[in-house]
């Protein structure tokens, strides 16, 4: 039925006329009802007395949440406003409009009701606590734009403490799609992981992830670099993920040295920092280069510098081909994960997405398509069907 | 657009073939995106690069987010599971189909995006502050199914804490409309509130609200009960809101008493209560009796019983004449409130909605007809209205 009453339409705004802002008026989001209730039969089956029933069966098996409740395809949209976007620690309000954002692209390309949760904490305890407690409520937690080092404690206590999935799209989301993209860049210049040399600019949360998941893949000559060099264990500035970061990748036998040091000869460079590389210094990397310049708006190599230098090239701006952008990987994992009724995303459902991805470009591969775009509809659902199928192999998926 | 991938259908469930159940399969809310993502074009202005600077506008004037965002037509439907319905404490996850029920009222019936919180916590400091750190997600707190005493210090300390609405609907969702349904029954017994003996058996979430509104509303004779007898003054075993009962009341002269002193020469009776009055104590009262005996699904005096020996009868139930139902309340409440962008929902806001809900019935004044039906499309409307007035003559509305 319609609504008998309607919010009063908001006629006029500070910034009218502007699109980006007429598009916001009144926000991105509305709640949905899926049941009727426009007569006495259908409210007493929606609500009392009938509801009464659902409620009894639930308490006596609470499995049943899976079925007759909206939960299993609900995600809480997580932020304590510490680093949205570019914009640093803008608080819980002002990151509202990116959360919205994030909700309306986990309905439209995954089909999963996303619930903005901008909390007034950016205390790691409380924000666990108050996570811990909301858990009732939702089917899975994405945590969003939560500053690095906290947002690495906070999901790993989260992931502990809670039976359903976790999952920080800064990190994860992005570590899958660069993956993708690696994939197939890897594939184009015919280079393997073991063989290739690759050096990350950035050690925040995209860094960290990305460099774990290209570990996972097989990559094994890695050097992560931040603001003071090369990460490595031989450094007494480093905080607890970086030193973990730094063991992992001690394969790498430039130590103690500058992002210049680890970029001379180095095949592929992904940059998720900030911050520019200059272009002699691009220019040693090896033939048939592969850079990723992920910064936002501002990429770490300018793609026309990057081209004089690389064979492939990748950013995170929607205006220059192969653009890595997460919304090809959190809606289509977070579909897989609730279609396989999962109780956590594993590192195998990660990489099972990555490869998806990949493999979606198929026989059109070419220096500028390593990536499928997003408007491309085959990807929620091929993210999904490998993210469930991994999820099933792996032990965590109840149906 | 269309999602690009839908959850996957449930096909067979435990309760199959039973009509509530199979109308609570995939539970009984969505997210809905009111803004486009279909084009890069319009995914550059919901999302990044254009979404940053609509959160810069709200850093610098955050009351912009009422504008903006969804967050001013939102309201938490804020659940611990302690006393769910007439099933008391079932927890958390059991909760939930009666939260999705509250939220698709408050849709249908009020034009309000509503979102169940069901917490894993019971208690009630922790309760507070994790409702106060979600806030800034919400324009609004409706408290559901909190068990006495516990609900009513949560709701004032959140009052107090909040500069958004915090509104308690057992309490004064309950409270508003049994005042409506009083207002048009003493009109049709020739009453005044000054002259009118009322007794309240319950002394718990709904029997103080509805105590405390009649106050409000100008009756003076007024005996609340609990399973102790008449609340008064010179008991000992009264918790601090019974004591402020016990203060309120005390111009009653039966003092000390049980139930059935109180309603001997009764004008009304309100059952919040369950349990049962015998016949013979209904008998006691005073001639063109009104008795609203409200306990679910029991009433405390079976409607033909009260009928024997009162003039005007409502329950809490839809098979009968003069349901005293909370949905002919707080759908518009939040409706008015929001439309006023009020910063609380005041006494005065509670007594217009009531006055404005029998103001409804006009003409159509009968025994057996003292308050409308919620599918009267004119309630929302008209308490919606009535409420933002009360907002802007007590001087919380924003617009």
């Amino acid at each position: 039925m319609t609504a008998h009453v309607a919010p009063q339409p908001i006629t006029d705004h500070p910034f009218q006329g502007d699109p980006v802002f007429d598009a916001h008026v009144g926000g991105k989001l509305a709640v949905a009802a899926t049941a009727a209730v426009d007569s006495r039969e259908e409210l007493s089956k929606a609500y009392t007395p009938g509801v009464a029933r659902v409620c009894e069966a639930i308490h006596a098996d609470p499995e049943l949440t899976q079925v007759y409740t909206w939960v299993p395809n609900t995600v809480a949209v997580v932020t304590d406003g510490t680093a949205v976007l570019g914009l640093g620690d803008i608080g819980p309000a002002a990151a509202m409009p990116v959360m919205e954002g994030k909700a309306v692209l986990f309905k439209e390309f995954g089909g999963v009701d996303g619930v903005p949760i901008c909390l007034a904490t950016t205390d790691t305890e409380e924000i666990i606590e108050t996570v811990v407690r909301l858990a009732p409520s939702f089917g899975g937690i994405n945590l969003e734009d939560i500053s690095a080092p906290r947002c690495f404690e906070i999901e790993d206590r989260l992931k502990e403490l809670l039976d359903i999935p976790v999952f920080h799209d800064d990190q994860h989301g992005t570590a899958v799609v660069a993956l993708a993209a690696l994939e197939n860049a890897l594939k184009l210049t015919g280079r393997t992981y073991a063989g290739t040399r690759v050096v990350i600019s950035g050690a925040g949360a995209a860094g960290v992830a990305v460099a774990k998941i290209l570990l996972e893949a097989g990559i094994t000559d890695l050097a992560v670099t931040d603001r003071n060099g090369i990460v490595s264990e031989d450094r007494d500035d480093l905080t607890p993920i970086k030193r973990t970061l730094a063991g992992l990748t001690s394969g790498r036998t430039v130590r103690g040295g500058s992002l210049e040091d680890a970029l001379a000869g180095a095949d592929v460079y992904i940059g998720v920092s900030g911050g520019t590389v200059p272009e002699e210094v691009v220019a040693t990397m090896a033939d048939d280069a592969i850079i990723f310049a992920l910064a936002n708006p501002n990429p770490e190599v300018h793609p026309e510098v990057a081209h004089r230098h690389a064979r492939v090239v990748a950013t995170g701006r929607s205006d220059f081909p192969n653009q890595i952008n997460n919304v090809l990987a959190f809606p289509g994992i977070f579909r897989g994960t609730f279609d396989a009724h999962a109780t956590a995303i594993t590192e195998g459902m990660k990489l099972a997405a990555a490869h998806a991805l990949a493999g979606l470009v198929g026989d059109d591969l070419r220096e500028d398509l390593i990536i499928p775009s997003p408007f491309d509809p085959r990807v929620g659902p091929a993210v999904a069907a490998a993210v469930a199928d991994a999820a099933r192999a792996d032990g965590v998926a109840r149906r």
